[in-house]
């Protein structure tokens, strides 16, 4: 009998410490991949910068400097609450202000990791703020410093939350059974929808469409740091999908993801070199690294849902897509001067379909079902493309209203004049390389 | 009994069990944010070198890369000896040289964490690193090359060590009730009176301060450069700070420390954008960064011990603060290329004092006693208010002395011929940007 | 017998739960070393693409990008089959393709770790991609892409995996007892002699060598790049070496390695810049940049193997070494543009039979016996020398072979006018830095 005291009471001692520990290592997880996705910020940065020409860099640093900054802001003060708090379906509703200062409350749809409430707040905020960056780089180069300022804080604070409470806070697409892992919807085809619809409002860049029909190419001035940026947010990414687990288990789960992630971005990477090779004649270092984003956009929604095989199908989907959509959005002339749109728009509606298509139920565990290829029927695959749709007209009509509210009163494009000296000079007063004459030729 | 044997023998062997993992999970944590300020050399070096003009580039560089191998071999031969070692209030006495060659013994102001003793020296060596990379920065453009070296190996051997024991090594601040929970004063300040030293023996960059009492700005030669760098060393502050707790506990701790952190560098960012925009007229994108940066130093000594809401009031402060100290080291004609005395001893010294303003007793488990603004009185704001005075005191003067004493015998300034041509080709015999000749003109 | 019946129950469930976490921590560990492995390939692509002409930058960039999906999905399809499977003592015979789908079965001679097959897989990964990416930086600036590409794939797919599988996969050399930790021969010295025979057959650069028999130094575009890819390698290597443990263990062993690791780098910087300053007159940057990779190279096989001072001895002989060995290479007129030979060649070799002098038996548990200097005799140090030279024979020839097939066939080498005008405009039909005119006259 008293072995048996004795034994409860270290089991209980044991058990404690076990869980403690089990807490521990998976918010280490959790922080670390964090950190990696805060990077990103850096990545987007250095593609944006590199992609846009030398007079208009400040103003590129200066704007993805900042907006993880609006965007934490806004996602502490109203975004997590919309997004995690019990709500109805189409929002959270409960304890929204704060983070309510830090007590885990309220917020039951992110209640099956165990991590501390403050490290779920970070994970989720650098996904946040992924998503207002995305939108930088599409309206590059004539875009008013202070019109993107307050919409980048309108997305995080509002519509980003929301899609991310119908999918991940336990809203009505969750419900339904449509499946983002880490957010090619949420994340990048928020960013890219938002994208989109500023860009068609602001128009091309001047001179990018010439009146005969022609494209004239605008050539990013820095490739060493598109390449550097390539690589970072190549790095970044190994946070944002197998991060997303938000707790290490047994790590079969969280190994599965590293492996389907690479797979899909080198896939993406080569059939986009092959495609640049054939279309263009010769292999274009900016395809190569736009193919590792689009591989690694359209593996986020599936990448704890597929195998490596499929990842590697997506992957070089994806690649081929990439080139192909970049082509296409010249040809309906908007201009988009980082490509943005085909890496995060186009990659992500095809990476959340792609779930319906190659999904094996219980991969690493998640109860998708199975996708069409895996005998599955449709199912699932409706299931995405209703998410697709829905939150493609919800994100497109908001930002198009928020997008146009801005234009009607402070205006969001920057004048010709401007435009023509550089976005940098006018609005920071400063040029990025100033010891370099060089480009003032330009 | 049989049963009861069984079990205290189970008992036994899981509680090894669990004891070595969780000085796993402490050990990897230590080691993987230890790897992180390490990176934040790299963004020095980049924000340093930004900021720099183009033919002082490789000699920025330089320095900045070989400084974290003088202060490795100094704080590894005797820096760590004099700050953990077991001595009076002053200095360490035992144990002093090479670690002990990695016997944990005599080091007991720093047995609180049970990591192994390779992993604690490796962390603390990644911060005294920091400590002398900050002096850098301010004596950029004019300093000779040898001479910072041997400044640097001085510092990070003798001086950075004596006040590190003081504050964390169980010297006489410590022993007062003194708080600095990752540093704002034992390295950001520590590093900013060496500085500060410096940058007043040296004098101000020729040209700089004009006759008639203007001041002529010089432009760093690549503000993308200077963004990556604020990114990597925003991305560093994660290891920096919460990993100083060298456990991982619970997960709380850390979890807390890391929102802090990131919640006062976007507040500082936003308060600093603001007043450049306002004061300037435009949004200065080194005032971004350097923003952030301020922010980070601020609540580098309260992460620990203040609320989210504090934190975020702190970084608000910072990021004026750190606009207006630039504004006023120009008045007083003290040259800082990169606003290293505004960023690191303004902020150190702000951030150290706030501590007594906004500390909450145990907040995160420390017994720090509440700030004055939290109903503890005035107790714990005059113990760091001491400690910003003591330290400044012999930080000040030592190194003012090791400054005098390099100049009255090799000199620490370059000729003004030197200066002109570059110090690059100067000290170097190299140039950074061969391939392009703009910059020569000059 | 109630109790103790529970007792051992409770038991059984702790065990399990503290195995499983046990696997957690060793697993997000592999995957953190692994992802800074990965970010490696940004660290050479920096330093390679700033050591090389502006004009050649986005083809450096280009085949960094790309060299790392092609060995991603080399050592997919058969790399790690060769490497890992069971066989005989030259190669792998079992489960060859594609990892065995991810089912962990046949690989007995990486059995040794505990995490799941994909983790050890990714990690195994990283390090093939980076023997690849060595070989980019010795043939840099003369040879063609898409020689390159193939030559990447082979070298990934068969001639790394057989070395791999001599020395890490339980073939002759491990059972001979022969040890190179994380790979100074299996990686470094298989890159490096693969770029020999690479740099043999292309000849050097035009102009390099001037028919008076004196040298022509080619001056890097861009040393911000080489500095911040000299920083990503540091850092990457705190991921290559002690991620090469795959556990954690009680963290002794993996604080120890990063010790050794950064005490060799930091030694070598200093020598490395001693010696340039006393042989060239000035400090070089490049030489800098290139001892701490040195360093690092050198310590890479022992790091495991030697006390902390012993490290610090290698590290110094290994700066001295990359210097003279530059001086070498170009007296001998082999044209290598980034220096890859000196580090990674020169310093393979010597790392790994320093493990022959310098090993400690059982000094973080692995039983390497003695080195000579340890009382071990010279037995240790004829397998380390024994390995050295079977594997060098083996690589050389068999890449020298590759390498002349290729030139009989595509041919390696762009033709004189393309290689004048730069391989960005030849290759890829596009400028690095457009809106910079400067370089252009060069």
């Amino acid at each position: 009998m008293i072995g048996m005291v004795l034994a409860s009471l270290a089991f209980g001692a044991e058990t404690d410490a076990v869980k403690t520990l089990s807490v521990a290592v998976d918010t280490v997880w959790v922080l670390f991949t964090a950190f990696l996705v805060f990077f990103m910020n850096t990545g987007f940065a250095m593609v944006e910068a590199g992609l846009a020409r030398a007079k208009n860099t400040v103003n590129i640093l200066a704007k993805n400097f900042i907006v993880f900054a609006l965007a934490s802001l806004a996602y502490w003060v109203i975004g997590w609450g919309l997004m995690f708090g019990d709500g109805n379906g189409f929002m959270g509703l409960t304890n929204l202000w704060f983070v309510n200062g830090g007590v885990d409350k309220g917020y039951s749809a992110i209640g099956w990791t165990q991590v501390p409430l403050w490290a779920k707040f970070f994970f989720q905020l650098v996904f946040a703020g992924t998503a207002a960056t995305i939108v930088s780089g599409a309206v590059a180069e004539r875009i008013k410093f202070l019109a993107f300022l307050i919409f980048s804080l309108v997305l995080v604070a509002v519509v980003y939350p929301i899609v991310g409470h119908w999918i991940w806070g336990g809203g009505w697409l969750q419900q339904l059974g449509m499946w983002d892992f880490a957010g090619s919807t949420v994340v990048h085809s928020v960013g890219g929808w938002a994208a989109l619809a500023g860009a068609l409002l602001l128009g091309p860049r001047t001179g990018k469409y010439r009146n005969d029909g022609s494209v004239q190419p605008i050539m990013g001035h820095n490739l060493s740091l598109v390449t550097l940026g390539g690589f970072i947010l190549w790095l970044g990414w190994f946070g944002f999908n197998p991060g997303s687990t938000m707790a290490v288990g047994d790590g079969t789960a969280i190994a599965h993801i590293v492996v389907t992630t690479n797979t899909a971005a080198i896939m993406a990477i080569l059939t986009a070199t092959i495609t640049s090779w054939l279309m263009q004649g010769k292999p274009d270092l900016t395809m190569l690294v736009n193919g590792a984003l689009a591989g690694l956009v359209a593996i986020t929604a599936g990448c704890a849902f597929v195998s490596v095989f499929s990842a590697a199908i997506i992957g070089a989907i994806a690649g081929v897509l990439v080139v192909l959509s970049v082509i296409f959005f010249d040809r309906v002339k908007i201009d988009d001067p980082v490509g943005a749109l085909s890496v995060h728009l186009m990659n992500g509606v095809f990476g959340t379909l792609a779930v319906g298509l190659f999904a094996q139920n219980g991969i690493t565990g998640a109860e998708t079902g199975n996708g069409l290829f895996f005998g599955g029927g449709f199912t699932l695959l409706l299931h995405q493309l209703l998410g697709v749709l829905s939150v493609g007209v919800f994100v497109f009509v908001v930002t198009l209203i928020v997008w146009a509210m801005l234009a009607a009163t402070m205006g969001i494009r920057v004048s010709r004049e401007e435009e023509l000296l550089g976005l940098d000079l006018g609005e920071h007063g400063q040029e990025a390389y100033p010891d370099f004459q060089g480009f003032l030729t330009k």
